[in-house]
């Protein structure tokens, strides 16, 4: 740590630009005298009953604005996606309302009751469960994110898109998911020699369907049917999916309605025409499954003003499909110097971790980016890294560094470094 | 770990009456064979576009049970509480809509942009924030409990009441909350020598009011602001809440307004006339504000039906305001023999923990409890000990060990040890 002589707070710096140490506390100095405090006087809300209980709450009225953005293609209305608005939320867990969405064919309106998931292809005994079933079986619960691999994509063209953290990133939610083990079922199957694939179908309209390692499926996947604490919501699945931590959302197949176990890929359509990476060779570079070590500032971002110098705090979400996130460093100054971010306790593998880190600014224009490792000692690449790697258009599992430019007048651009 | 001879599946018991050890991951058997696997006819759910896309979604329709019970006093609709439905939900945050409700006064509609919260009294600065202002400071986010010190107050009556986990323990529920850390603000207002104690104040029609110990406000109170990632919602507090971790729910006061520092308690009627512990003597204990180590068994529970002889996951949910879930016992014959139960991982301070252990019932009437153990060494105790610390009808802070009978039709009922 640098230690800046006159610097009139006795502030401590980490990097240059204003960037303080994490392990501040600062109070921001924002808090208007209380010479005018009207404590005498109620405010109309104190004078009358306020209103009842209800069953199932909602969001303040006042909170109306924060919703998830989408724009379906014409004539498809359940095709396409709608996303997280990051930029409007704060700590790490998404609220159930405001979990992205990515469908083929919209959202089936499934009967629990007459949904089953079946277990069949190279196994000793092919089963089928019910939900009620399935219920039974013993159960474990985690903190982890998913994110589509077009998350971000925005990113891989020539000029950086002018739109929100969640606009631009906002294709990743987290959740505390509730279920089955996968493979306690596919032991009870008995998988046979041989198999090295499980291709798991959803009960959409479109039968998505996703080739998965068999490895995977005995490792951490879980045939998941509770979300933050309640029954998975309609748009992820239904009365379950299955999750994959740590590997691209498509595969978490929602609705999920069987799990084939084979000795090969089944070459799906979104494992062949989507979310591949295209090579600058012309080749596509198929079964990248991993969300790499990636992070983003959501506070400030576009569509922000900062009002005017002073202490602000920089914060973000910083994540890897590879296990925890072992450290987020901070630029304010366009990558020159870069201070490290403190990290929300616990840091979980496979979820979302808040970084944040107090920022004094000093009114001149400024460009700040946020770099993640991850416990595996990869780092993200810069932008023109991960670039470099791919065909023009390839835009699939981006994960270089993001930057915001702060300019004079307290605006907030999207910027590459 | 006991091994029984001649056990058919060649289990490993680890209390008596069928408690399986922790570390098993059995497959419940419950699979159906797959003879009847119609998978090549498709449900109707995948023969016709499904729905698109919403802002802020909903659950399901099939699962609109999934309800908060409430029952105000007639002529006063926002005097009561409701209660999380803790047997219908799994792991342990609880969504916000279900988040339990107490209020004595109805729930005021701020607008936000109107709202102040003031610090005064024995301070050096009065101060006053707007919402605003007080999201430019530096925020922290901790996943916490917050629990009604009427909780599972029915244990106090003579007889078990025969209501679900649900009722009889909802009100309490688990939430990411982020927030200021308020010993930031007091900092910044400067608490002057001789200050013992902070009065905090509502914004709703009953001024709700609480006298908190300085302590407390200077170590871990959070002036909460968001709640599972969005703005806390309207029953909780909008747009702010007083979080003091671990501590009664009555005193994390809702939809706060000021905070005034003194160097006594106010006698407000909510540490008067409620929440006090009447004792033998006839004098009443005032201000025990700790909740203490407490668990309860949700599955299976009061309403639900076991479906014959055969393994069933015991799950419930384990916590203490004073730090974290050292360990959950749970017995099967009554309080003969006890198993250690597994914990969810990781295990987080003043949070709620999910436990859960394997049970191979034989069918025959049985009686399973849960005794958790904090990180302090407090075990909770017995039900009937509890009870002979105070006066009849005192029904605050119960912490007891609660009970499930299990009869042979496999009906399960409230019973006491």
């Amino acid at each position: 740590m640098k230690k800046r002589e006159g610097f009139e707070d006795g502030g401590v710096f980490a990097a240059g630009n204003g960037l303080l140490d994490r392990r501040l506390l600062l109070s921001g100095g924002l808090a208007a005298g209380a010479a005018g405090l009207a404590l005498g006087q109620s405010p109309d809300w104190m004078k009358t009953p306020g209103r009842g209980f209800s069953g199932y709450g909602m969001p303040s009225k006042w909170q109306e604005k924060v919703q998830r953005p989408f724009s379906p293609a014409p004539g498809r209305p359940g095709t396409g996606s709608s996303r997280t608005p990051l930029h409007l939320l704060e700590g790490t867990i998404t609220p159930n309302g405001l979990h992205f969405e990515r469908h083929h064919n919209g959202i089936p309106d499934i009967d629990p009751a007459r949904h089953e998931l079946a277990i069949h292809g190279m196994v000793k005994r092919p089963l089928a469960f019910s939900v009620e079933n399935l219920m039974r079986y013993p159960m474990e619960t985690h903190i982890r994110f998913i994110e589509c691999p077009g998350n971000s994509g925005g990113y891989a063209s020539a000029q950086p898109a002018q739109t929100t953290a969640g606009g631009i990133n906002g294709l990743l939610s987290c959740s505390e998911w509730t279920g089955v083990r996968l493979s306690t079922l596919l032991d009870e199957a008995g998988v046979q020699p041989g198999a090295k694939w499980v291709v798991a179908e959803g009960a959409d309209a479109a039968a998505m369907s996703r080739s998965v390692p068999l490895e995977k499926c005995l490792d951490d996947a879980v045939i998941a049917l509770y979300q933050n604490g309640e029954a998975i919501r309609p748009e992820q699945g239904y009365p379950m999916r299955l999750l994959l931590p740590g590997f691209e959302g498509n595969m978490c197949v929602k609705w999920l309605r069987r799990l084939k176990v084979t000795d090969a890929p089944v070459d799906a359509r979104d494992e062949t025409s989507h979310y591949t990476e295209l090579m600058p060779g012309g080749k596509a570079r198929q079964y990248m499954f991993l969300q790499a070590v990636k992070s983003a500032i959501v506070k400030p971002s576009f569509g922000m003003a900062m009002r005017g110098p002073g202490v602000y705090e920089i914060s973000g979400l910083a994540w890897s499909g590879a296990g925890k996130v072992s450290k987020v460093e901070i630029t304010a100054d366009g990558g020159r110097t870069w201070a490290q971010a403190a990290l929300g306790d616990p840091v979980l593998p496979k979820a979302l971790t808040r970084f944040r880190l107090p920022w004094k600014w000093d009114g001149r224009p400024s460009v700040l980016a946020s770099r993640a490792t991850d416990e595996t000692g990869e780092t993200q690449p810069t932008r023109a890294a991960w670039v470099a790697q791919y065909a023009t258009g390839q835009f699939y599992h981006f994960n270089g560094i993001q930057s915001w430019a702060v300019a004079a007048d307290g605006t907030v651009s999207n910027v590459y470094l």
